[in-house]
């Protein structure tokens, strides 16, 4: 079968490898739709890091490995003892993979297990690829209703609702997201899901402000123009400063929004990968404003569901995001170089991979 | 009268100045005893910046002003409309200045007004001196029974009472202390008030690391001898981390080790003042450790008669903290270039306002 696979930095093969099977307890998946993410980017262009050099302490996978971490599919195949799905279901998948014994497993916290992995990185198991085996309980249910590219797009939404979730959001709240990639839209979508009406977005990039105001934003502010923190205190008037905002930049001058734009006692959800370790305001803002800094990863027990749930209830309408589908023969160049050279011009390149399949099989 | 007067950067003067008068709504103080504060230093060394160059906004005071903003004293004169105190009333100041109005206040954030302002540095009164007016509500009443000395480690132990209801301690937590300074042996003292077994103090003094275990830490460590942070994990066991942290150093160091010290989604409260702006490990400790970082400052409503009932109870036994009493003439020399020499010889100096009173007024 056809397997997508990282070899190294900016080095993906379409590689042909051995079906694998399904032993007891796991499903065979036949992958539909694979998103490329902001991680895989970061990965081909500083990797290897997420996916392993040395065996994965919880899989022993290691690379070259199979990509793709945000997937639709459909089972194929069940193993011994599975009673959750049946041949045929839609499902997305919940790539977190956790130990299950180490300290923030046993508080609960598999989604910042200390060994944490990834279907699609640390596991011979990616969507980029004819068929998938995993176990059971990564294989969440869709409703049948469900078109299998908007499948695809759940894994990146429930990193958005995660993200929401550890913030202290009450109604009324107002909140400010800063950056307006894949993660920055998902989040604007679940905070309008949630209800809230003033939702200011700060992004350079003039398409993606675009995107942010069709998904909802209530204001969008290029900081190259405008003073966009003195911008959010007018918007925000009395509590001059919205009460939760999202970095998912990664850049310094994104931190420093997020933090200046919080009114007092405000939260700040950091929810983007960072290469360097940003300052931070600890006296003025911290100390001076009481303001709370924390963050998100991955998803929570039940994060996967809510998402389907507001799909399939018409507070999520997330068909937008899907800017462009390839297959699987062109995901270096149609995916990977494209977003990295035209990045901007997307939210979500799917991979269908049904394209070339039955060619290849040939 | 005489008054201690910050003139400017190590500029301290005892002046002679005019009796205030007591107006409606007022109290005249006769100050007791005042501690000498961390700030105080501060401005001493790098002011000035809590003493205005210009009007303060709320008061209109500007420099020269009279320092002593943790300070006890007796109601020697009561206003017009004064009915919550009488002549005869042990009192502690509770020196923080809000303009009622701002966007801060608004939200019953005087703690953090945006014109925060301070009795001893942005005020005429201050309590190294021998008479202060302020208004009614700054006078907490003491009970008859508290020496007047223990009276004025009230407003410090407020800082710190302030600091661990910023955190989300619940029972069976553990903490962690970084800096044994007056305000992080004032946090050690109302962790244990409040319960907590597990109080870990790092701390490079060796004095203060003894003090930290006379006031009742658990453990303290020297982060020159040991890897504090690995002794934290082992401390902690299965959590691998407190539960709270409170930042009292301001030092890069002293972050890192916050952070660090801390379980996933654990608590730390920055106290420390901070002319650096600081680096995070925003993505190892913040987004994949979910941990939360966030700010005291000054002290709530409630926080004084917390603090007063704790010390009435024995919660809080602070008699130790006290470790020099001086006389007003002696403030540079026995009370400022004493700290800063020989800064970990001392918890607090308290200046006794009643020495060279008489003498001085005849």
């Amino acid at each position: 079968m056809r397997a997508l696979r990282f070899h190294g930095r900016e080095d993906l093969r379409l590689d042909e490898v051995s079906e694998p099977s399904c032993g007891k307890g796991q499903v065979k998946i036949r992958p539909a739709f694979v998103g490329i993410c902001g991680s895989d980017l970061h990965e081909y262009l500083t990797g290897p890091s997420a996916v392993p050099v040395n065996p994965h302490p919880i899989t022993g996978a290691k690379l070259p490995t199979t990509l793709g971490h945000e997937f639709s599919g459909t089972v194929e195949e069940i193993g011994e003892g599975v009673v959750s799905l049946k041949v045929g279901d839609k499902v997305a998948i919940k790539p977190n993979l956790s130990d299950g014994s180490c300290s923030r497993c046993a508080m609960g916290r598999q989604n910042i297990c200390s060994s944490l992995g990834f279907i699609g990185y640390s596991s011979e198991a990616g969507g980029m690829s004819d068929h998938a085996v995993i176990d059971e309980n990564h294989a969440i249910k869709l409703p049948d209703s469900m078109p299998l590219d908007i499948g695809a797009l759940v894994e990146p939404l429930a990193v958005a609702w995660h993200a929401v979730g550890r913030s202290p959001l009450k109604a009324g709240d107002t909140a400010l997201v800063v950056g307006a990639g894949p993660i920055g839209l998902a989040i604007v979508q679940v905070l309008k899901a949630r209800g809230v009406e003033t939702v200011i977005v700060v992004e350079i990039s003039e398409q993606r402000r675009k995107f942010a105001q069709s998904f909802g934003a209530s204001h969008v502010l290029n900081p190259r123009e405008v003073d966009a923190v003195a911008r959010v205190r007018e918007i925000t008037r009395q509590q001059q400063g919205v009460s939760v905002s999202f970095e998912t930049s990664g850049v310094q001058a994104g931190l420093d929004t997020v933090m200046a734009g919080l009114r007092a006692r405000g939260t700040a959800v950091i929810v983007s990968m960072w290469d360097e370790k940003p300052i931070i305001n600890a006296f003025i803002d911290v100390v001076l404003g009481e303001k709370h800094v924390t963050g998100a990863a991955v998803y929570d027990e039940g994060d996967f569901e809510a998402v389907i749930e507001a799909i399939t209830s018409g507070k999520i309408k997330p068909r937008p995001m899907i800017t462009s589908k390839i297959g699987m023969a062109e995901v270096a160049e149609k995916g990977f170089r494209a977003l990295i050279n035209h990045r901007d011009q997307h939210v979500k390149i799917l991979v269908d991979v049904s394209i070339g399949h039955l060619e290849f099989q040939e």
